[in-house]
């Protein structure tokens, strides 16, 4: 949408809802909908070609107003996650559909999504070593629990282990950054063999730093094995797994218990909506409701009835699908495929140039949006070269360290970003690598 | 602000958002303010009368858009929540001032708060215990920590417990639903003789089911002297304390290491925005920041230079506070009690109302704007009322128990609640009420 379609459509939004306030007495107190009214009234796929706005505001007023907050607010989150999942080709065990076992939540952020997997491992483990020798304190058995994650891996995965009260271990990542068969099944044992009891991992694809892609093809049958959770944290590379030739990125989801990414990052909702699907939601419910015999009733809790309060820390919920729904429909899968697409392409270009310019190194393979990059030779000689360009202030770069190497990093993620700034960019970085090299000799 | 100002404010509102996607180009990547470059810039306290939506406007250009996202973000929530805390009159140690050891944070619910300040709680009291005695390990001394809450308390408190893998135990209210020493001091002594480590107690200001009140000069002291941490829940209650004539309910917080409220409930500032105040912040951070050598350094975490991340759950924020800015200027303090004064105005006119009719009782004392009422006798003529009322849709009404009696709950809460429409509500329950009792005497 353009500034100025933007300025025309935001501002029949501005008298919608004057419109609803000015109306509001005229309307029921209570919706007459039945649970399950939404789902056959919306496509069960999000559309290929955009939709026009007309068409949602519509949509709006016949689908979502007559449900109110309740239940259209619950149902049309279950549906939008269907409709995500689908996008990612995810399988079919973590889709609600209508008798599905798992499904789709939207939590605030990666960080959440990871707690939350981490406290329904936690529950479940605990839940089943106490059924098997009944006499186990729930604190003798969190004493020994383990978490494991790649020493890659985001700093909220060892936060996550810090408020669920449990151990978190990093296992050392590969060559090219990514968590192996080999480094955790080496930990696995070795914990095990000192009386621990290992019960979650945190693989992930696209990693903070340098964006690297842990094994799930190796990794996930591990955990398989070990009946160990498997989470997968792909907050940022998750949006790209909606295009084909991404996918494969993802193989090995099918492992997984549980998986989260951000459509805030990468897809055009805005912030806060991060996506994270279970293949048993009553695994989930199972950490947040204290009901044993519920939990035995787990299909209870079918795509009908979903109560999400169940499936997150806090109790409220805003209506976060709307933001997905509007998205998904302005541009079309096409649309959005095409923005993922445009951004890599970026990347690639600056990589190109990188590569053009003999006193710089690629320092991580390019996999999406994030280029690692440095001058070759000492940190010093990056420090300064960052120091210049973040005071510059024409472009911010955040810098990460692999290994001993302190690294920069290029982030193609503005939504109008075009091939004219990344050629701005790295015109401005080469000026800049110049003085401080110049500086150097002096 | 009325409907037809609504409207041209709204739209200007979309022009600003478009003008600055336009212009983006020419604004510099990264702000050049310095840390705490936003207090000076902002009076020390809220606004008595309204401010004009020009005056606020025209400050965002001038206040907020130097900073961007970051300072601005974080200070004008520090900032705002001291206003906050100074209009509820809490103790000066609750504020983060400048040199403040604590400070407010904007969570996105009570629930979260509770839980966040049980988790702080628990990490204070494993690390006191640690010290004192190193073999212990965490495990042993969780499995002996336990929480206490009314059992008038909200579910989430007992759901706090469950996530931060502790046990809750429920305080028996008195005759007026609140939690009294005696039955405190009573647990607490039982659980100490048994071995157990009692180390959080949630007081609760404001019931869900009656909005009753626990005795906080009877708890806190308790609290002080078993050097529990006392968190108060004040979720509904709270905004009403900005008023004189209300702020006596809130007596005792400063016994209180933590306290929260819900400005999204009832002072007009949109879902979410629930407001938390510690005294000791680097209690907080110390739950989620796994560096013991920082909590040495405490008053590093000044209000210059507050890292909320550390203040939550979740790591990405968002920029709440600017709602609340928002909300106290156009308002004003005055415009604001005077909201609060007219919905318990109208609870008192509803409850003389249903004292009129001999049928009825009213089940607890009124003291805000909630009325707890039923016919008199049995329970299933009440859940026959109920039900015919939610099934006319013309009102909506949510019931609770309080002891053994099924009782039916009159909140006032619409932004737009008139004296009307509480008489209108009457005289629908009344005639409901006539025709559930010749229902049940044919």
């Amino acid at each position: 949408m353009n500034s100025s379609e933007f300025r025309r459509r935001g501002k029949e939004m501005v008298d919608f809802v004057a419109d609803y306030l000015e109306g509001i007495e005229g309307r029921q107190v209570y919706p007459d909908v039945e649970p399950g009214y939404l789902r056959p009234l919306i496509p069960t796929t999000a559309p290929e070609e955009p939709d026009t706005f007309e068409d949602i505001l519509n949509d709006v007023e016949k689908i979502i107003m007559p449900g109110a907050a309740s239940p259209a607010c619950t149902e049309l989150e279950t549906v939008m996650m269907d409709w995500l999942g689908k996008m990612l080709k995810l399988p079919e065990a973590f889709l609600a559909g209508q008798v599905g076992e798992g499904g789709g939540v939207i939590q605030g952020s990666a960080s959440e999504a990871t707690l939350v997997a981490l406290l329904a491992a936690r529950t479940k483990v605990v839940r089943r070593l106490q059924a098997a020798s009944p006499g186990l304190t729930q604190g003798a058995i969190m004493e020994k629990l383990v978490a494991y994650s790649s020493d890659q891996a985001h700093s909220s995965v060892e936060r996550a282990g810090l408020i669920g009260g449990v151990k978190i271990k990093a296992i050392p990542s590969d060559g090219k950054f990514a968590m192996r068969a080999s480094a955790l099944q080496e930990a696995l044992e070795r914990d095990k063999a000192e009386g621990l009891i290992p019960f979650f991992v945190v693989a992930t694809l696209g990693t903070t730093s340098c964006c690297s892609f842990d094994n799930l093809l190796e990794v996930g049958p591990i955990c398989t094995k070990e009946d160990v959770w498997l989470h997968i944290d792909a907050a940022y590379a998750g949006s790209s797994f909606i295009c084909p030739e991404f996918r494969h990125l993802l193989n090995g989801v099918e492992f997984a218990d549980s998986f989260n990414f951000n459509p805030h990052k990468w897809l055009l909702v805005n912030f806060d909506c991060s996506a994270m699907w279970v293949k048993k939601r009553t695994d989930l419910i199972g950490a947040f409701k204290l009901d044993p015999l519920y939990l035995k009733h787990g299909h209870q809790d079918s795509g009908l009835i979903t109560d999400y309060r169940h499936w997150q820390l806090p109790l409220g919920r805003r209506f976060r699908s709307l933001k997905m729904w509007f998205v998904f429909r302005m541009y079309g899968v096409k649309g959005l495929q095409a923005y993922i697409r445009k951004h890599v392409r970026l990347a690639h270009e600056f990589e190109h140039l990188v590569h053009q310019d003999p006193r710089f190194e690629i320092c991580a393979e390019v996999t999406l949006g994030l280029v690692c990059f440095r001058l070759k030779g000492s940190n010093k000689l990056n420090e300064d070269l960052l120091e210049r360009i973040n005071s510059a202030k024409k472009i911010h770069l955040v810098p990460c360290h692999l290994r001993d190497k302190f690294v920069l990093r290029l982030a193609i993620c503005a939504r109008t970003v075009e091939s004219a700034h990344v050629r701005q960019a790295w015109e401005h970085i080469q000026q800049l690598a110049t003085d401080v090299l110049r500086a150097e000799k002096d």
